[in-house]
């Protein structure tokens, strides 16, 4: 009986061809066309998972792409169980002509392995099925209980497992849950996402008159569609990046002494981040740092506006509808109902009544946050330090995963998001890649967590 | 010898069986494929010009489309001189299946006659050559001298005659301007039109980023165009309608109370304008009247905006650059281009240093207004009363006709504005029509204007 993680350093290159032939299946969910493929992954990652030594091992049908589960449920009931989400399923890997190898012939250049899903998520939900083959061929056994969970709509709606979560309550009961889906800093520096902004997404319609009119003629006797527009927007947050909407901050949960000072640690190199956006300046609400404002505090944003004409040159028209996108981040514990309502009411207050308004609440998720204390967030750390031979900085992320709200309304779960990517694996985008020493250490990072697990 | 307007009476059938022949030449003076008809309809209304007994008739060839002169100066040097201007070319038809008749087959429903041009500007022009005609016919002389400047590129940007105008100032020179290319309010409620608005129109682009960020990972670190946008749309104007860039108003003529006394007078229906824009509610600064408003007034209108994702559902994307159209109505004695250097000038400063911005002031034209006190002006309210039964109102317009502001700069002169279409006569839109009593009686007023003219 050999080391688990000695096993895994033995068996990289297998490891490695292993993904490779994972990323040659081109399971894109979003286009139809490669429906068999993504099926064929599914499938493909449900034998590799049986080969492991996993049990139950199922390719679930769903009225869109199967999931794939499977467990491992003999380390005793005094043990914690762990829930394993990843997804098999990638983004479109249109423009084509951009890719230096083709984005399903996975090709190694160097350090890195390029390949449409080989860090977003194909090369990171893989790491945690080696983990569990390097631990039941070296052991036997894991030393703590193992559910997977994998799905294939992850990159397009995520409809299937969000209404499977509610009916699997039990088969899916766990005491965490673990995900491997984002980013680190550096090679050298691991990083764990402890919390996520919710989302609150608005569609807005103005009307003034019925048809686009002169505005020689009627212009100063009609109001302007988009000159209200102005003011809303304009009223909606102010220009340091508050808020206006009354009761928005209410319920938003203030950052405590440890968290700042913790979030004050994570090394984000301003200028370098600024030159990577293009922007002029780095903005927003002066009293928190840049790492809280991105992660950590609220935010409004107008995401697109069209109305009037928008063709060459010049034309005079007094605009007859305007429409606009908006969206507020929204931070524990902020009710994206509620801010809804809060959002929407506000609206139609300052709206002057010589227009007509629509405001339509398109979807909304609450942010989410894992308590720094529990037990697998001190695995988590413990095992990232043991492997990458450094603490890992935390670290609070601006966008969503819906899932990890699922897990907690649903489930009752807290999420250990232990990422293996790095910020330039380019996902969603052409050369998409994964830094292979990222892939090994992470391998080797999941069996330390599920060995720290059973300790704590 | 008989009474000119005894002629003109005698005359209709032939006058409008000539109008229609105008009105079936097809001179859409934007679309290349009806250039030898636009080039068409100058020739023919120079060879009624001739038939009518104007003289030194000419077509003049341009970069595109002719112009079309004509005069008679034999009143003597005592009379004043009037110069007639309209246009030949007309605007698209398209929607062609919305078209009752086809737009070049003039058609006469009850008491009107159906057809592209029929009153913007063919029957309006062709108004005048007849009143000539019938002077010249029936008195062998006209009371003033006349002269005809009739261009074709009116509903396509006009450059031919912007530039001839200054080249051939002597050719041109004249007393008054007279042009009939507006309505009156009703068949029984003559108008003249005595103040037009001038324009400054502005493109604005304003970017953050250098590409389309996720707002999820960069929201609340790097400021947003759109919303910027907003900011500056809310800082140009108020929500009453007051502008709101310094040194805006300065140059702005303030009305006479006698001009507020003859505006007063102008019979809007409030209530019946307001429904046919379909807007909920009348708008516009509260210390002026509705007329004085959309006439009297500047304005400051948003006419398009594109920026950031626009399609269908929702994304969240933090836009790199948006654009924005917006221009400025002006009124006596605001100078467009310093209006276009306030208004970059204003831009700039409250535009923060977290985005870009971009401002281009595409062209401006000064309003102009008619002295009231005028002897032609006299002579137009004169006709018109003496025609129509009824005194005329007076009204300031809100849009522009560029070519009143090249005849005040370059030849000095005032312009009268007699209108003989009708404000549903569906210019620019499928059916456009012209009254025929309107027609008719546009004729005897013609008349009689150069005859009041000559007493003055």
């Amino acid at each position: 009986m050999s080391d688990p993680i000695e096993y895994a350093r033995n068996n990289e290159q297998r490891h490695l061809a292993e993904l490779q032939a994972f990323l040659r299946i081109p399971s894109v969910s979003t286009q139809p066309a490669h429906d068999a493929d993504t099926r064929a992954a599914a499938v493909w990652l449900a034998e590799m998972m049986q080969q492991a030594g996993l049990e139950n091992v199922a390719v679930i049908d769903t009225e869109r792409h199967p999931l794939v589960y499977a467990d491992w449920l003999h380390a005793g009931a005094d043990k914690p169980t762990v829930l394993i989400y990843g997804h098999y399923d990638v983004q479109p890997v249109e423009p084509l002509d951009l890719w230096k190898s083709p984005p399903f012939e996975p090709t190694v250049r160097g350090e890195y392995l390029y390949a449409r899903g080989a860090s977003d998520d194909k090369g990171q939900v893989f790491v945690h099925v080696k983990a569990v083959e390097a631990l039941l061929q070296t052991n036997g056994r894991l030393p703590v209980n193992v559910k997977f969970i994998v799905e294939g709509e992850e990159e397009s709606g995520g409809e299937s497992l969000a209404a499977f979560i509610p009916a699997n309550k039990e088969k899916l009961a766990a005491d965490v849950a673990l995900i491997s889906d984002t980013a680190i800093i550096s090679p050298e520096q691991p990083a764990i996402v402890y919390g996520l902004r919710g989302i609150c997404y608005i569609l807005l319609d103005i009307t003034g008159p019925s048809r686009d009119l002169h505005s020689g003629s009627f212009g100063g006797g009609i109001n302007n569609p988009l000159n209200v527009l102005g003011h809303i927007i304009a009223r909606l947050k102010d220009e340091e990046g508050h808020i206006l909407i009354p009761g928005f901050y209410d319920r938003v949960r203030p950052l405590t002494p440890r968290e700042r000072e913790l979030l004050a640690r994570f090394p984000l190199d301003e200028e370098k981040w600024l030159a990577e956006t293009g922007a002029p300046q780095v903005w927003g609400e002066p009293e928190y740092t840049l790492v809280e404002r991105l992660g950590a505090r609220p935010t409004l944003d107008v995401h697109g506006i069209i109305g009037g004409y928008t063709g060459p040159g010049a034309k005079t028209v007094l605009p007859s509808t305007v429409h606009a996108k908006i969206s507020m981040r929204l931070v524990p514990d902020q009710d994206p109902e509620e801010i809804g309502r809060l959002f929407t009411q506000y609206v139609h207050q300052i709206t002057p009544p010589s227009v007509r308004i629509n405001v339509q609440v398109v979807h909304g998720a609450p942010a989410s946050i894992t308590n720094l204390d529990i037990p697998a967030m001190k695995a988590a750390a413990t095992a990232y330090t043991k492997i990458f031979g450094r603490e890992p900085v935390y670290m609070r992320e601006g966008g969503s995963i819906p899932v990890v709200a699922e897990f907690q309304t649903h489930l009752g779960l807290e999420t250990i998001l232990m990422g293996f990517g790095l910020p330039d694996d380019r996902i969603h985008a052409p050369n998409e890649r994964i830094y292979l020493p990222n892939f090994y250490r992470g391998i080797q990072t999941s069996i330390q967590f599920l060995q720290e697990l059973a300790e704590e």
